[in-house]
Order: C-alpha cells, then sequence, then structure tokens
C-alpha cells in the first residue's frame, strides 16, 4: 500500500458523473443555463454536420419496447448512447427512459467521460426542440400547447420559456395527475399556465404546439382541424416505429423539418407518409444551405426523434461543466498497463500493484469483498 | 442527510466491476476456471444461437484505429460491448485494444451490470478459441504454434492448455521482446516453450496455429506453404477491414468456419475471397446441425473476428461471479425517482432528496466538489 509506482505514461482515467452528481452540476449552473449551453453546442455542432460519421441508431426491439444505441463521431471526439423506452416502466416505479453515455478520444479510443444521460437527455431534448423553434417558428411566439405532461413536460417547458421567448402555456395530458405534477413543477416560473380538457382544446391560439406523449401506439394526438394557420409543431413523442403522434393530414398540410432523414423515415412521424414525401434536414436551415418558414401563414412540423448528435453536444457541454467545477470521479474503467503489451500482469499475483491513481473508487465494501 | 426516503419499488442500481476489481475477481476463482466457465457460457449460448437478435457491430473507422459497439440480445437479457482497436497505442502506453460493456434487462431496459471488457476480452477471445479448437482441431492436438506475442497471447496459450490439451508452444514474434514477456509470464505454467525465429518454423509440426498479430495491414503471417496437413488454423489477429493475417491460398486450401457471417465477410480473412467463398457457422458444428472437420488431413480454420454473443456470454459469467464473490460496487448511473413520472424532482432544491441507496459512490472528492 506504500509503494506508488510511476503511473503510465497516458493513463486512461475516465471522468464518472453520476445521476446524483449530474443533477448537481445542472442545479449549480442553473437550469437555464445548462438549457442555453447545451442549444448552443447543438447549434453549432449541427451547422458543422458534414464533419460527423452518422449512423442511424442501432435498436433492439422487444415486446415491451426497445433499447437502442446512439454513437457518432468527428475526427476528434467519438460519443454514444444507450438509452432505453418502454411505455410500460412506471407501472413498476422506473422511468420510461433511461440513459448514458461516454465520450472518448477518436485516437486512441480512450473513454474520456461516462455520465448518466437519463436527465441529460430530457435536456438535450428541450434544447434541440428549442433551437429548431428559433429557426421554425413564427418570431414572436409567445403561447405554447404542451400535450402530453410527463417526465420530460417540464424541460420542454422551461427551454421555450428561456430559450424561445414563450410566456404561456396551454396544458393537456390524458393524465390529469402528470398535468397536476407539471403545473407544480413550473409554479414560480413565470409562465402563465391554463390547464385544458383536450388536446384540441390546448392547441386553440397556439404558436407553438409540443406533443410529447409517450404511449407506444400509432396514436392521433393532434388532428389537422386542431392546427391553426402559422403554427410550429414541434413533435417530439413519436419516436419509434409503430409510435406516432400526428395525423397524417397534419403532415400533408405542413413543411416538415428532421434531423437525420435515413433514421426519420424509419421512426418519426413521417413513417406514416410516402418514403419520398418531402422533409428538409434541420442542419441545411441552422448552415443557411435551406429555408426554414417561407410565411407567417406556413404550417411547419419539426418531426424530432433524438439523434445521436444531440447526445455529442450534451456530453461535450456536461464533459466541459463537470471538468471546470470539479465534479465527477474518475473511475478505471480501463486498466492501468505498466507495459500495454503485458496486459497478463493484471494476473500476476502481485498485492498492491495497482498504481494508487487507478483505485480511486475502492470502497471500503469492495476492499472487503477482495479474495486473499 | 439523517432522512432516509423509502426506496422506489424497482431500485435501477448498476453493479460496476472495474478493471482492477475484475482482475481479482479472476485470480480469486483462477484464470483457468474463468477460462473454462466463459467457454462453457459460449458453448452453451451458441448452440441457442436462433435465441438472440444479431446485429454485425458498429464500427467507426479512423486513421489510427476503429471504435466499435457491439450490441445483442435474447428475450431476457441486452448486452453491448465498447471496443477500440487501435494499433499505434502501446508506442503511447496505452492498450492496443480497450474495452468496457454492459449487461440490461430486455424487460425494462435497466443496466443492471457495468464491467471492465479490456482484460475480459482476452478471456473471452481466448475461450472462443478454444471451443473452437475442440470442435475443429485434430483430437489429440499437443502442439500449438502461436504466432504474435503480444497482450493476448497468454490468455491464448493457457486456454488451449487447458481447455485443448496443448502441452507445447512453438512461439514467434516479429518483436522478440513480445516473445521474452509471453515466455516469463508462461514460466511455471507447465507448458513447454520453443522460441522461433520465423513463422515457418513456428509452424512446422505444430497442430494447431494460432495468429495473433496486431498490425492494421493486408499481411502475410501465414502463407500455404508453411502449414502442414490436418492443421487447425485460429486466425484471431484479422479483425477489421483491410486487417488480414492469412496467405488466401491457405484459405482456398481449408474450410473455413466463422463466428457470424454478415460481419465476418467484411472484417475476417474471407474479406480476401469471394463473396460467394463457402464458410460453415460455428454454432452449426455446436448445435450438431453441421459437420466439424471431416478427416484426419483436413485443413480447418477457425476465423474468428469476435463477435457480440462472445461477449453476452463473458459479460454473464462475469456478472454472475461478481454477485457470487460479493464484488463489484452499485452505482447511481440511472436515477432513483420517487415517482418515475416527476424526473423534474431531481432538480427541485431540496438538500439530501437522495435516498441513502443511491450514493455509495460519492467520494469525499464529490462532496468536496459538491456546490452549495
Amino acid at each position: 500500500m506504500t509503494r506508488r509506482p510511476t503511473p503510465a505514461p497516458h493513463t486512461p482515467a475516465t471522468l464518472y458523473l453520476s445521476a446524483p452528481e449530474a443533477a448537481r452540476l445542472i442545479a449549480a449552473k442553473g437550469l437555464p443555463a445548462c438549457l442555453e449551453g447545451i442549444a448552443d453546442c447543438i447549434a453549432a455542432d449541427f451547422r458543422r454536420w458534414g464533419d460527423f460519421d452518422k449512423v442511424p441508431r442501432v435498436p433492439s426491439y422487444s415486446p415491451g419496447g426497445a433499447i437502442e444505441l446512439m454513437p457518432i463521431a468527428d475526427d476528434a471526439t467519438y460519443t454514444f448512447k444507450y438509452v432505453n423506452g418502454h411505455p410500460g416502466n412506471t407501472r413498476q416505479g422506473l422511468p420510461t427512459v433511461m440513459a448514458f453515455g461516454v465520450l472518448a478520444d477518436v485516437a486512441t479510443g480512450t473513454p474520456r467521460f461516462l455520465s448518466e444521460l437519463t436527465l441529460t437527455t430530457a435536456l438535450r431534448t428541450a434544447a434541440m426542440s428549442a433551437v429548431a423553434a428559433r429557426a421554425l417558428a413564427r418570431p414572436g411566439s409567445r403561447v405554447m400547447a404542451l400535450i402530453g405532461n410527463g417526465a420530460q413536460s417540464e424541460f420542454q417547458a422551461l427551454a421555450f420559456q428561456h430559450l424561445v421567448g414563450i410566456r404561456e402555456l396551454r396544458l393537456f395530458d390524458t393524465d390529469p395527475q402528470a398535468t397536476a405534477k407539471l403545473q407544480a413543477n413550473l409554479a414560480g416560473s413565470g409562465l402563465a399556465l391554463t390547464r385544458c380538457t383536450s388536446a384540441a382544446e390546448a392547441a386553440r391560439g397556439a404558436d407553438i404546439i409540443t406533443t410529447i406523449t409517450a404511449d407506444k401506439a400509432r396514436a392521433k394526438v393532434l388532428c389537422a382541424d386542431m392546427v391553426g394557420r402559422g403554427t410550429h409543431i414541434n413533435a417530439v413523442g413519436g419516436d419509434c416505429p409503430g409510435k406516432t403522434e400526428l395525423e397524417a393530414a397534419v403532415l400533408a398540410l405542413a413543411r416538415v423539418f428532421v434531423e437525420y432523414t435515413p433514421q426519420t423515415r424509419v421512426e418519426g412521424e413521417i413513417q406514416q407518409m410516402p418514403a419520398d414525401f418531402p422533409v428538409t434536414e434541420l442542419w441545411e436551415v441552422l448552415a443557411g444551405r435551406a429555408a426554414g418558414r417561407h410565411s407567417a401563414d406556413e404550417i411547419t412540423v419539426f418531426d424530432s426523434v433524438g439523434f445521436a448528435l444531440e447526445d455529442f453536444s450534451a456530453l461535450r457541454f456536461m464533459h466541459a461543466a463537470a471538468v471546470a467545477l470539479g465534479m465527477g470521479t474518475p473511475i478505471d474503467l480501463i486498466p492501468v498497463l505498466d507495459d500495454p503489451r503485458d496486459l497478463f500482469a493484471l494476473l500476476r499475483p502481485k498485492a498492491a500493484q495497482w498504481p494508487a491513481a487507478a483505485r480511486p473508487m475502492h470502497t471500503s465494501r469492495a476492499a472487503q469483498a477482495e479474495p486473499a
């Protein structure tokens, strides 16, 4: 225990940010600042779309839901997210969506940052929605319908308040308790809240309509006759095959914007439409290569399914924030080797051969369990 | 700090096994027992091949190497591995291959086990090679050439000793220091070791030839004129596009067995061969659906690239072993929520709202960094 070997030249330490620490980080910086920071990262990364090695996410479907991996890389940084979607989880006290992710160096493959992403995904999804709305909604939009008042609804509400300028929310959920929870969480936010008894009532007079429901089914949460001229629709809940929220007629009326076409054709609202249904990728609008909204009368839809690049942006924001605040814990996910060609050295029977830097996480529980 | 809320009905705690703890686990059980246990899991899982939702691994290639995700699932369990391959890493003191992985519940998407897989991958690759050789090499094989004496060579040597019955190794590496390291690590193993000055010399008289070199290039480590009749070739090193070890003529002479054809066509030795070059998937042999070796004269090749199912088997072995030995540390990768629909509760300004069970990893360092 007293010998401290010289650390290897490059120690592959991974910084770990747990769910409670991520919450403390966000509380420390303030949620609006985090939403703004993640939105800035997303906008900057989407503008350099061509720099990224992109693939549709890799799903594993089961009767109860889906587990997905979402990798992406530029020349310097690789990230991936693990995320599930199990609508029945809440009945067992578990979140519908749970996630974590890793940021790694492309040059060596070293995983640098392992982070919870359950909470962070809610922030990045809301930040992405706000980035799209800033580009697509009518300037001066002040009223938003929020249809679906579940786990992500507060984040959407606050992102649209702080990043888009929304002042009034019209709330609807098939579960009145969900709306009550949202109202309680937004008390003191400064947002005017109107509780509605139907999606149609919520949509009435809204500049922006956000749909973020969790049912894994073909639903018609929003029909064409509920959507006024000039509305921007932020369609967030439909995000896997068989799960949609909009009546097809809404899409037929609108100009539709997507994150990454190959993925959205399979997972998004446009899975209801022909394979050649015209869409515009949002990055083109952000980069000035395509027009956003054409007129104040046009209906725009952001058919959001969530793309790996948003998690890349969120992970680099959270990593930088954790480093700046001194948060997170170094873990020894990767072994430290004196000679990297001598992996077997890890098994040679020498006590205390581990560099001290490699074991900050060895708790007393682990030490007790250590075999003789 | 004194209030201990009732835990949520299903707490999504994840058991974390670090690299040092994995090494202690393997040392505690003994390496031969771990190789045998993982081989048993692999053989059992390969026999029920049809139970798995399989995809080729998802690579991200860069000039220096590759980062890959390897997901797979059956009805109950989902696993994935993150693994890189960067041949230049050793010059920076880093392993060529670093890996970690997760085992999750299909029913809810909860990640149950996060483990280092750098060390474990070496065991599972060797165990897989031994499972294949037991099915394909001539009975009574006693002499193995081991060409490539790098980080994985000890594991191959010991797997073939304990699981296949190899007694003598003929060693060759272009780097004499690698061979010296291997010899030192195998001293006392009971294996007879013969150091050779070329691959051809090593191959002479061998029942089994294992090639496990790390160069990322089209190499001809083994040529047809070096391979005697009846030899089984365990070709492990060639595992990505552009990286091969065998002269094409060796493949033309042999019957070739693969893990998962869609992946091996792209990554394996057979990337050199026409797209319809005949191969047999190893699971068919293990399940009794296809013949292995036809005769004592036949040359067989196991064109191993590493498949996600092997990591599934290794993760379930390590998870069970960690639970049985009380090793590993619960971490709060996923937040614990009193109400799973109220994710926002994590950000409400209440001190000590975290269930005590959710924070075993909060070290004093993290606590110091906690903002006010």
